[in-house]
């Protein structure tokens, strides 16, 4: 049995119940340090596997032999699984077997940030990395231009990381062309850890904001978004 | 003090932590009629102010209200309170006021739909609703036309109601012009409540699909979608 389970933000607070069953029920909980350090806060007791940064197919891999050998893994990702996480991967490479998986969804980063910044995503959004490991810079420059022509409200999860510092900044040269430099935007920066930050302002100001790194998640609003008493809203259409 | 809470897909078990503890420590837990009566299944003690659909400021009004006279509102969404949900008319309702607003995020239909039939949000996708009660129709098909362009998956939220029964028929038909009549899809109904429901078929197939209402979220594939021992995936990109 696999849980690919959904932490959430990375507090206790922000799991399901339904998550925290199976991180209790499991024998052993597996994932990025990162991750892992969050979740031995409120779990110390457990059992924990932890790995380094890009070693996700073996992460899945030992997972499945656990399962294989009569354990019960989870297999942690921050936010939901489903969203840049290890659901797909791990159903992929369990395919010819018939282990059990499960898979348990969590509140990702799109939806955690805008709590924090406030409502910006109450119409219609797209959800973009900015990660050019797996997916090339031309379809990122592609996505980005269809959701300005789209006029969604645009979230950005991987948008800088120390390989690949410059992602952001060129993103929002390139969204510049399309949207007005005062476009209002937020950033979460490590949510609900130790120390967040958030910080609402342009899209000019937010170019060249210095604190956007691989623990941030960036919104940035569509024509309509404004700020209103320090909150960045979207407005769903109601007359008030 | 306000609580904006997200309750998730509707049952215990997806509700956070944090969510579960302001339901549970404010005075009264108000909202439409059909998510109250999924929170009174596990909170059975408390007060509800149960509304009819489309009395959404009024919520918002009262909430104030009760705040004002120093009680404390729980006002709920399913899902994610800032997701098509009660988070930015609260905000723009209590803006001329004090009183402390809280929004407590929770797990949005794209993602408990996704872990359902899969993994298909593992890349960039866009969220739409086809409501046209408050975004017109136009702007519906323009973010449609954007989201096939951008080659996002596409989660779509209110695909259909008793007022409008063909929107979803009709994004569908409007779909097909850019995507392939092949292209994999699934729908879930009802997720996580009683019968809950969940299918995979292609595009077309799923445009004269019945089972289509307003409890339902439909996500519909990109390019690189395909279905792998009954689960729908997007892959990451992943060399496995």
């Amino acid at each position: 049995m696999i849980y690919i389970t959904g932490i959430g933000p990375g507090n206790m607070e922000g799991l399901t119940a339904e998550a925290l069953s199976a991180l209790r029920k499991c024998d052993i909980i597996s994932g990025y340090k990162v991750y892992a350090d969050l979740v031995k806060k409120f779990l110390p007791e457990k059992n924990f596997s932890v790995y380094p940064m890009r070693s996700e197919i073996e992460r899945c891999e030992d997972a499945l032999e656990l399962s294989k050998n009569g354990k019960c893994a989870a297999l942690i990702s921050s936010g939901d699984p489903g969203v840049y996480g290890m659901a797909g991967l791990m159903l992929e490479i369990a395919k010819d077997s018939n282990e059990e998986i499960k898979i348990i969804p969590g509140v990702t980063a799109a939806n955690s940030a805008a709590a924090i910044l406030g409502a910006p995503l109450m119409n219609d959004y797209a959800v973009i990395s900015l990660s050019d490991l797996m997916t090339s810079w031309e379809i990122i420059l592609k996505r980005l231009k269809a959701a300005c022509d789209g006029d969604f409200v645009i979230c950005i999860y991987n948008p800088a990381s120390r390989g690949r510092p410059k992602n952001f900044k060129k993103a929002c040269e390139f969204l510049l062309k399309y949207k007005s430099p005062e476009t209002p935007c937020g950033y979460v920066r490590n949510i609900k850890r130790e120390n967040p930050e958030a910080e609402i302002m342009t899209l000019e100001k937010i170019r060249d904001c210095e604190k956007i790194d691989m623990l941030t998640t960036v919104i940035i609003g569509n024509s309509k978004t404004y700020v209103l008493n320090g909150k960045l809203i979207t407005p769903r259409g109601y007359e008030i």
